[in-house]
């Protein structure tokens, strides 16, 4: 059965679902300390095995009585009796009440025998040989009899209640120890793809190796859901090793996962091993992302193979694995946390197929909410941390225009917008501005990003750099100054004095992308230096070697130079001090922070201007930096 | 300072809360691996060292090309190129393109130098010699650049951030292998009494001994506020061993909290050592439960004390403390969870002080939901599972009224009320019955108090057993029966046949409550008996030693007799059967389960009735029990 057979006759979501629903996924029972038992599920019911309170308690300080004694007393008529002694809490009484007599009593000790109340100590007065009972008591007053709170015998706590501080309570009473819960399903993880490195292990780049992302995104996933991850080591594409790897895995586990398996060809692989060595149950769903899902089993446990992508896996682990993870673990059915967001802009999706589009959400100030896209596209993994949850789009929506109403089905119910949405010219004095500020969200999409993004009544502050005028309104909450050039190696072995050094001297370059305001400087300057030289400015440009080469942040050029991939790069002071490059000065250029008017209100936009009004404590701390031009 | 002169001049509500917030509790950073990090905050912020991709990396399976090598073609212009080779992921490519050449390349895998483009796979068809290129492309077409998802040096993640499954993939893809994160506050837990001892310990009821809730209690709520509790062993109330370990825990921790020392005399105790060994801050507040309350400091913690029923100390925890552990683990506030509920029924309070009323919630069967109290009062444990929050209760209301909104905090967001509450008579078939619907609520309050419950339109379903009809319209849910009679000990010893021979014969019995269904029924016998005998009921119970031994559940009376302390008890088959008793019966009694005619569309309701069509399965298994009657 070929890959390609399979995916033209695609599951639908709903498929995918009750097909992984229906997968055994464990649920035995362990028990634990009930001082490590927190958030776990009991598996069976738990009956009171003793009272509680194990005696017939004195629920104030005072006087252990017999009722009949106080008959009458009041005020003007105390009763006088006779003190028997005293009991106190964790004693033993060493007397009883006799007619007439009266015990002095703690709050939690044993009423002594004979006594069948207590009368508060505010109602009675110490007299020379005794006690005056000022008021009368009944029967059973400020008394908790033996078994009132919990008689033995009696249902305590079903099976299937989560344990919270108040159940862990309740267990003390009954002096239960240690406590038959859930077992968290074991979940193995497994990561395929002969380029994956797991995070810390040294990643050869030039062999196109990348860390591994999908592991732990996907294990602390499932921790979330209940489920207790078990890592294997990877695997590359060699069907041999795969094959025993998820043969492993499947008698240790039970639920196996696996991912990376970006190209067709591996997933050609996992298919034949899931068919050989146990049922493949589905292959290639209707959704995206989403479309090479396979789910089956191995051996006894269960099996979903997830997009490589790690978004992708992400969203298809969450949306249709994670439901299955809690309910084999107990929990509940996570709490359905969506919003109703506004479409920012415009988004064309593309037809033939169920999306979960990953959006951002912002406030508009006014307590509207914005959804808007953040995919940088082909397995992105800032997505995942610049999204804060998934817009359902059907097969036959082509687009959402601006202004329409999308459900946003939150990552989970603790996400909460950012409370400032910041784009623009990535600095490195922001950066630490942004320390401050509660709960913002950075995006690195340049001046010109920046711009636009404000433009479009997306972001609440933009943050431009270098030359170019915004057009519309903005409130400028701050700026200051940075001062740029050309990064070049330690000591400047090549003697770079400034860009004409770079044209037809055989220099490699390291140019910043268009829409960065650094390249906006350098750019304005090269116009400048034509003019002198009576040149076109694309000649000068296109005369120097790796002009277009663009690079996404601000000190990416000068890595290149650190890496010797580049000669010289264009960038900061800043970058070259703390790289211990060398610099050529080029200017100083303005770094302005500006928001949409309408959000100036925002807490967060606000406390984002104070934290600028003292720029000068983070800019005297920058090497190239200035609060204000001289 | 005495206590009593201190308790005067209470502190309000909102002292407490704000001394508590000036407490410094901590806030260190430490490291954790990247696989364990889910839920801990950022102690630090992260800037990418590396970028991601590493390399130019194709987007899609295809041909790397020249994209100006492709220029003009089209499905009827195919360009033809030569193939130079192939390049997969985890390799480093081996071959170039020169003009007019392409390699062969799968997603993720190294651009092969002087490629700027990826012509998909579908677009083109295998030649002899090569491929045909059907579409043009743009150079950097289906190819994500080195560093386009995060560059290094940007920023990648601020402090604060806390960790999900998507911060993780984040940090994955930055090889990121351990971070920093905020330290959770260390939390010493000190009980103070000496009647305490530990769940799993050997309890002696006789000596007023009682275990320990507060510490598992409190230090679980600790653990979920996102602090790291650390147990130290009880102290009772003397002096010097309280002072000792107050002052060892302030040297371990950040914040020490005691709890247990319900009595007067206890609190002075603790408030002298720590006027002694450090700064009182606040001692007593208007606010109830939670009068009693102390913050200080000891040494270099922070010290609060907390009443000592733990459903009070739960509360003031909750409300008061956990907000200031939160701060310091850097979790955000503790979403508020509140919901609008009615009084079920008139309940009066009190005035004077601000209170804390723990109430349990149950939906009406339209949407409304009904608050209710659950305490059973002075420190009674069942409070702490029974209730579904607190309702704020200002100094000056005296009651509150059905039908009258109160807005209640829930425990936690988490919290949801019972799907069924069930309130009567505590029946050993009901138990499992109850095992199998979902997250149900029974109150054991008997068969009176199940039909009151009912009558007063707070329960769902009231469980009623024994003789006595219900007022009202009610709908039978279903029914069976249970033999009842004396429980005796083993073999029967005394010769018990009935209960004339405990009139006059020094034989002592254990009785249920008047809120029971066996108690109706044993009236009942007894009033037959009476009629019989042509006597008063009354002299015939009073000539009963141990009639007026009121117990509080089905087993209790049989758990005398198994220790001894009576010699007949009323019970059921069913109980001596399960405790190797003798038993001697007296009779069938019928358990009708009914609901209000209101409820019967909640699922949980009709889930109840749809087990009790299929009862035998359950009776058949406990002696003593039958569906129908024969």
């Amino acid at each position: 059965m070929s890959d390609h057979r399979e995916f033209r006759d695609l599951a639908s979501p709903a498929d995918l679902r009750e097909t992984v629903a229906a997968l055994d996924l464990g649920g035995e029972t362990e028990r634990v300390a009930l001082r490590d038992a927190r958030g776990r599920v009991l598996a069976e019911r738990i009956d009171a095995a003793l009272d509680v309170p194990g005696f017939d308690r004195a629920a104030m300080d005072g006087y252990a009585v017999r009722a009949e004694d106080t008959v009458g007393a009041g005020e003007a008529d105390p009763v006088a009796l006779a003190v028997a002694g005293a009991v106190h809490p964790g004693e033993e009484p060493d007397c009883t009440v006799t007619p007439g007599t009266a015990v002095e009593i703690s709050t939690g000790a044993v009423l002594p025998p004979n006594a069948d109340a207590v009368v508060m100590v505010e109602d009675t007065s110490e007299t020379g040989n005794g006690v005056a009972v000022r008021t009368a008591v009944a029967p059973g007053e400020h008394v908790m009899t033996a078994g009132a709170d919990v008689a033995a015998g009696q249902r305590a706590l079903g099976p299937g209640t989560r344990l919270t501080p108040r159940e862990v309570g309740l267990l003390s009473a009954l002096g239960v120890e240690s406590v038959p819960v859930v077992a968290p399903p074991v979940v193995g993880i497994v990561s395929t793809g002969e380029e994956l490195v797991r995070p810390g292990a040294d990643l050869h780049p030039e062999a196109g190796q990348i860390h591994d992302v999908n592991s732990y995104a996907i294990g602390t996933a499932v921790e979330a859901a209940g489920g207790e991850p078990s890592y294997y080591p990877h695997v590359g594409d060699d069907e041999a090793a795969l094959e025993s790897c998820l043969v492993d895995a499947a008698e240790e586990c039970d639920l196996v996962l696996s991912s990376g398996s970006t190209s067709a060809g591996a997933i050609d692989v996992v298919h034949r091993v899931i068919e050989r060595r146990g049922d493949l149950l589905l292959h290639g769903v209707a959704v995206k992302p989403g479309k090479p899902t396979l789910v089956g089993r191995i051996g006894g446990a269960a099996y979903v193979g997830l997009p490589g992508y790690p978004v992708s896996a992400l969203t298809i682990f969450r949306r249709f694995v994670a439901p299955a993870v809690r309910d084999a673990a107990g929990l509940p059915d996570a709490r359905t946390a969506s919003v109703t967001a506004e479409m920012a802009v415009r988004e064309r999706f593309g037809e033939g197929r169920h999306r979960l589009v990953p959006v951002g959400l912002v406030d508009d100030g006014e307590g509207t909410l914005l959804a808007y896209s953040v995919d940088k596209g082909s397995g992105a993994t800032t997505t995942l941390v610049d999204a804060d949850g998934v817009v359902d789009v059907g097969p036959d929506t082509d687009y959402r225009s601006p202004g329409e109403d999308v459900s946003v089905a939150l990552f989970s119910p603790d996400v909460r917008p950012p409370r400032a949405l910041v784009v623009g010219e990535d600095d490195p004095v922001l950066s630490r501005v942004l320390d401050d500020i509660e709960r913002p969200r950075f995006l690195a999409r340049g001046s010109r990003g920046g711009a636009r993004w404000l433009r479009d009544g997306i972001a609440d502050v933009a943050v431009v750099a270098g030359p170019g005028t915004l057009e519309g309104d903005t409130t400028e909450l701050g700026r200051w100054h940075r001062e740029w050039g050309l990064v070049v190696p330690a000591g400047n072995p090549d003697d770079v004095r400034g860009p004409l050094d770079l044209v037809n001297e055989d220099r490699r370059f390291a140019n910043r992308d268009g829409e960065s305001g650094l390249r906006a400087s350098f750019d304005a300057l090269l116009g400048t230096l034509s003019e002198e030289r009576e040149e076109g400015n694309e000649s000068l440009a296109a005369s120097i070697e790796g002009y277009e080469v663009e690079t996404h942040a601000s000190e990416s050029p000068a890595r290149r130079v650190a890496a010797g991939a580049a000669d010289a790069g264009l960038g900061l002071r800043a970058t070259a001090t703390r790289l211990d490059l060398g610099f050529v000065s080029l200017g100083t250029e303005t770094v302005r922070v500006l928001a949409n008017p309408c959000r100036t209100g925002k807490p967060a936009v606000s406390a984002l201007g104070q934290q600028i009004e003292d720029i000068e404590g983070v800019t005297d701390e920058v090497p190239g930096y200035v609060a204000s031009p001289e």
